[in-house]
């Protein structure tokens, strides 16, 4: 026996249709990619997202084909968020900072049928054109004053081809689980895999980062959207935005700390997200620029996800601007709200010592993630705090598979293995220890290489460090350090495995520490320990009989 | 093709799992029936949750049972909240305060195949078992020691019942459109008509309450629900609490002043909701009792929703205590959220008095409720905050029909018609003007019989008023005001009228005056309106040729 409610399939055209009923006013600011400020609002929004709908017709762009973008953050990438998706078309956002055979290889598997791209990437696209397979036109992200010199078949200016269209449209009624927007995750190894969403995981997702446990987004928030629109759909922000009626500030390809600074101050922003790396160089220009009057921002929160914040950059944020740190963890695979570090009532009253202990970590569950640490039998783990194990996901907005691939991805109850092993303290809050493929394991217990790494990069003479797991007779595998010294600098075995006694257990230290100039990343900065294993996973540790 | 996500049913044992999970702690405080308090936590809850889970299947009771409730807000009535739906039966919850004969035709009507009971409810259990035709058990929520006294068959008692079962209960997986709840809704006339939620409404009707332009409901949240579990499911907060792990605070049956005012102080109460009548005793309690230090609370906002708040209850709020009030407006039908009253960014700067225009308001949409108001022929009427029309709400949480009831309930665009008449403005707030079958229409235009109403409630010797529509061979219907005169008074047509003539809008003012000396009400207060349509329907107007 069913309910007697409305049965609506939650779709992503719904947002953007709240937000231009009840919000038509609110500002969606750009910074354009061809320079200056560009002021919109949900109403525009809406009627040129329909606009878009419009043209993808034209361009012969059906329900469940996929549309390229290769695009920062502006406007126009907002509106081929809703008219796309909101069309029944598949969003594919496109990592534009991968290798181009990455990047022809991501958008030949997607079978893109048309490809938008921001200018700054002509050059990328005209490299690229004569090798994707499956797209049929080009449509450069510009008006027709801005258009690039480049020979690509069937390259369209986009303002002329939306301007051409009528804003009338009626978005289309479909299954909540029809395919809305696909992004691709570089991983160290293998080829990039595409996370594949829904009209459905898309809107209850957006729904829990209103959530004041999240993100807390409200039609009081002004976001300053740093985290690109084509990184896991800029952790879902562009549709709780519109789905709240927040305004909108959108950084283009500036991610530079004057343009943060300068968007922060004139728009009255009050909530910002971003990795670690970009508000990095935001406090690197707020140093160069003591002048500046920080304390007149209106800045009230922002969020860091993407990587381990140092604990000087949360304490900048909360002590110096007064700015609350949520830090969060999640993947591309998890929409992207995996874990969220809010504090709850019991804290409040902690020493700030330990208010920063637990502020450290990613975070810990909200509504719509299960979690379960596993041993390597699947089996659950305690929640103590100190045992880890496998994290796993399970929930309406976690990935089931990967596009066009095909293997179970997901446990007999249904959990996403992470590929992350962590720990779970009795609050649920997750830390993370290491990456389930780089944790050596020696003698039944694991050793984490990226706090030895971290504990490595601790001495002067270090400039990067790597550890991996060498095959041993008797513990299975030992850590094998691989060292970057800083320029100048010769540091020896003996000085470094010294510093690490004072600093790791003993069991942890390094079987062997060998020296390089450099090691191998990917394009978007993680080490490519595969190739190290690869070069080191033969190296013969001492005391040990070589093969 | 669909999104490759994984695709989870939204079912209400899914929130109390979370609770329980990641909250486990946080206290569920109820003042009891037998009058102590009761401590518990989320835990226990989802523990007993499953032991009455447990307990319905040795009762007989399946999948789609209906179970029928006549308590106030309890942690037993709490328990029986996850328990029953999350076991896939329904959960309908009884207005103990209807009269006898509708409660006996609404069990009877839903079929309830079980009926548990409070025990200020035992005499009313014992009047009604003999006609209860489907009703195998009746079970007293109590514990041995205070067992009622009376003749019912079956009858057992609920902690025995529930504490004989084994807390280990796998909550089953099943369709999320699978009725949940259902709750009876007494209009002014005929049967009253039953609601049927199911699991995916609630849901997603908990996720928008977490939102900061509804309730905010958080882990920070410590909330007193005043409003009745047996009302809408108290306006769904027992589900948004247990989604977001606030901690809980039942009043139980005592609604007194005394009794709300101690639990705010006590337990720490920051958020509370409840109908205008009872803020209004809870503010004579404290007028009664000034050496109260209403400073001490930490309540920072209170809910205030099924009548429109007087102005000075919200200045009172605001300006004496420091809460903000957020009113609303919704439903049974709407689950109940259909729309909030959230001020705007650009309300912040507004002058006081401006502000308060606005907030008088019943409110705004939220994404979920979509809205139209529409003249008789379902034409979309302009939002100009002066054209009214019947108010239609379309969404995911709003009702399609009704419980065994055949009928077309929504318009053609799948929209359900609220009964009301209301205006919306350029910024989406809604305001009520009248319910559609009160209001009078005169010559095409209509006139609130609201509005006269309290006009005429303005006169001192006014105690109470009415206004209905009475045929006009001109003007097709005019306003008869019909009057109870304050005690001692003896107020005349004329004076009325002269009174009224400076306070409404001249074609307005009634046709004629009558005196009586009491209004019919329904059991829940409201006046009715159609029997003094059968008594003064054929009232001959002053002019008119009597019939």
């Amino acid at each position: 026996m069913f309910g007697l409610m409305q049965d609506h399939p939650l779709l992503i055209s719904s947002l953007i249709e709240h937000a231009a009923t009840f919000h038509p006013e609110t500002e969606i600011v750009s910074r354009t990619v061809e320079g200056p400020i560009h002021r919109s609002n949900y109403r525009e929004l809406r009627d040129r997202s329909k606009q878009v709908a419009n043209a993808l017709a034209t361009l012969d762009v059906g329900m469940h084909d996929r549309v390229g973008t290769l695009a920062w953050n502006t406007c126009r990438h907002y509106e081929l968020y809703f008219g796309v998706s909101g069309s029944g078309a598949v969003l594919h956002t496109v990592n534009p900072r991968l290798f181009p055979e990455q990047i022809e290889y991501i958008i030949n598997h997607a079978e893109d049928k048309v490809l938008f791209f921001d200018i700054s990437f002509a050059g990328l696209v005209q490299e690229l054109a004569s090798k994707l397979r499956s797209v049929t036109h080009y449509i450069a992200m510009t008006d027709p004053a801005h258009m690039p010199d480049i020979d690509v078949p069937n390259l369209l200016c986009y303002e002329e081809l939306v301007q051409a269209q009528s804003d009338r449209f009626t978005w289309p009624e479909f299954d909540e689980r029809t395919a809305s927007s696909l992004c691709y995750t570089s991983g160290t190894t293998g080829n990039p895999k595409g996370v594949l969403y829904s009209h459905r995981s898309t809107v209850i997702h957006s729904l829990m980062e209103l959530a004041p446990d999240t993100f807390g987004v409200s039609s009081r928030s002004t976001m300053l959207l740093v985290v690109p629109m084509f990184h896991a759909n800029a952790w879902g922000m562009p549709y709780a935005a519109a789905m709240a009626g927040a305004k909108m500030v959108l950084p283009g390809p500036r991610l530079d700390g004057e343009n943060l600074f300068g968007l922060m101050r004139d728009e009255g922003v009050n909530f910002s997200q971003a990795v670690p790396t970009v508000w990095l160089m935001f406090f690197q220009y707020l140093d160069a620029n003591p002048d500046l009057d920080v304390r007149s921002l209106k800045l009230e929160g922002v969020g860091i996800g993407g990587a381990a914040p140092p604990r000087s950059m949360i304490e900048r944020f909360e002590n110096d601007l007064g700015v609350e740190v949520v830090q969060g963890w999640g993947m591309t695979e998890t929409s992207p709200i995996g874990v969220i570090n809010r504090l709850l009532p019991k804290h409040m009253d902690l020493p700030e010592e330990e208010r920063m202990r637990i502020k450290m970590k990613p975070g810990r569950g909200v509504w719509g993630v299960e979690i379960k640490i596993a041993d390597e039998n699947g089996e659950p783990l305690p929640w103590d705090g100190k045992t880890s194990g496998h994290l796993m996901v399970k929930g309406p907005w976690i990935a089931s598979g990967y596009f066009r691939k095909d293997g179970d991805v997901l446990d007999a109850d249904g959990f996403f293995p992470t590929g992350d092993i962590a720990t779970v303290d009795a609050d649920g809050y997750v830390t993370l220890v290491d990456r389930a493929k780089d944790v050596i394991k020696s003698g039944g217990e694991w050793i984490s290489s990226v706090d030895l790494e971290n504990a490595a990069m601790g001495h002067p003479a270090v400039a990067e460090a790597a550890v991996i797991g060498v095959a041993h007779p008797t513990w299975q595998e030992r850590p094998l350090l691989i060292v970057v010294p800083r320029e100048g600098q010769q540091p020896t075995r003996e000085e470094i495995l010294d510093y690490l006694k004072r600093n790791v257990a003993k069991w942890w230290l390094p079987e062997d520490v060998v020296f390089v100039d450099e090691l191998p990343h990917t394009a978007t900065g993680k080490i490519q320990k595969v190739k190290l294993r690869e070069q080191f996973g033969d190296h013969t540790l001492p005391g040990v009989q070589s093969r």
